[in-house]
């Protein structure tokens, strides 16, 4: 087998499973190559990656060490995401009744949510999380490729209790769109205690949602390490959460032209 | 710029970006490359792809032409995910009071989602559609899986109509689990009239949430051409919906050891 053989398809499956660990031998394995021609096979991927800004390919050292792939997002690739959504929502379309953003098809839109995802990764990188955690609904999409780019689990808190998910553990947060005491709940047998979580939202507007998760972990002795949203609102200033990382800002002024104004968090990978 | 660059540099680009075509000058332009060799690149990187039972590289010719990964599943691919899920779900400790089984761990694990995802985009490939459709919350995953694979948007209709979603549409129907009488809603917005959409949803009991999506679409004027569940019971034999594709089936019965069994749709890509 050829190197460009060998480095195409080690390319493929490390970018495919982003952040997971293959122990050199796999690819010994896979290619029939000895274990000093797999190293300088790497040492030409991550070039490769490297030189078209696509992220990292990184060796670790030792018994327990390999080769993986980490999505981490470049400032200038963060800044074109951020310009793109920043133009994408600020068409005056999206603004509803009562000043709503209408966002849905964004927050699903896959590529939209692959990109978002791997901002958040490159943010948490180091946060040492075994567990990503969202509420439903329109979070759902952001986190699961966060949790992809990250390779953890996903869990997922739902507004009422199924009973599809077993024995659950509920608790009251004041929503910030109504302002009411709701309800949140989760299956006991998705965190083990001791652990530690990354929460992504789609949106914080009073840190409502984002409080009651973090008592809701707190419950299950799972300490929060990062909190990301893909919008944040300016105003009310003071969340109920106190650390919180979000992509874009939306500031809602009666004096904007179009009522509201979709702002880049310009901190965020600084 | 080395050959060994630009193929490692395109299969990244590509299979990032499952079914986009990229006309062959986003390459030449990258790579400050002839278009004649890049056609070549091409060739190589849709051989080492198809060695290693990687996907497909599809070059279509034309002024509208240009190249894109097909993230298609082999069977062999399909028959190992279908046992590992078989296995994974047949854990007795899944089984919960009433004869429901546990899978919000699966369901959202991102590696599960993604090659399930790829497997509904597998089967309908040639579908020719234009929206990804669920219902919220357990299948959301899968779908913005599919949604990823065949590039194209994710629509995900609620179980409530929200303020954030504007004017929306909603349907009754019947909910396997309760045998119920429930609504879902959708934001008009968010689908074209005279459009086709593939549903995806993690389960499927009597068919009741299915057939409401398909009668939502219906008021909507977008033709359903394809319904994919992960799983669907053996029983009812007959659903509320005539055509649909699960990759297992669930088989629930007082005579078996643990009450359930898992088994693979051994004719879904035949």
């Amino acid at each position: 087998m050829k190197r460009i053989d060998r480095t195409g398809a080690m390319i493929k499956i490390l970018t495919e499973h982003p952040s997971r660990l293959y122990p050199l031998s796999y690819f010994t394995e896979l290619f029939g190559a000895a274990k000093s021609t797999i190293s300088e096979d790497i040492a030409i991927a991550r070039r490769i990656l490297e030189q078209f800004d696509q992220g990292e390919i990184v060796t670790l050292a030792g018994a327990a060490g390999g080769v993986k792939y980490v999505p981490r997002v470049s400032q200038k690739a963060l800044k074109g995401f951020q310009d793109e959504m920043c133009r994408r929502m600020s068409d005056k379309n999206r603004v509803l009744t009562g000043g709503f953003l209408f966002t849905s098809d964004l927050m699903f839109n896959p590529q939209v949510a692959k990109q978002a995802g791997r901002i958040f990764a490159t943010k948490f990188l180091e946060a040492g999380a075994d567990y990503v955690v969202t509420i439903e609904t329109k979070g759902i999409s952001l986190a699961v490729m966060t949790a992809d780019a990250l390779n953890l689990p996903l869990v997922v808190m739902r507004r009422e209790s199924k009973i599809s998910e077993g024995s659950t553990l509920s608790v009251n947060y004041i929503s910030g769109f109504s302002d009411q005491i709701q309800k949140m709940s989760v299956s006991k047998k998705s965190l083990m205690p001791g652990t530690r979580a990354i929460i992504i939202d789609d949106f914080m507007r009073g840190g409502g949602s984002a409080s009651g998760m973090v008592e809701m972990l707190g419950e299950l002795d799972v300490s929060v390490v990062g909190i990301g949203v893909l919008i944040a609102t300016t105003r009310p200033q003071i969340k109920r959460v106190s650390e919180y990382f979000p992509i874009l800002y939306l500031d809602k002024s009666e004096e904007l032209e179009k009522g509201i104004r979709i702002l880049p968090n310009e901190s965020l990978l600084t």
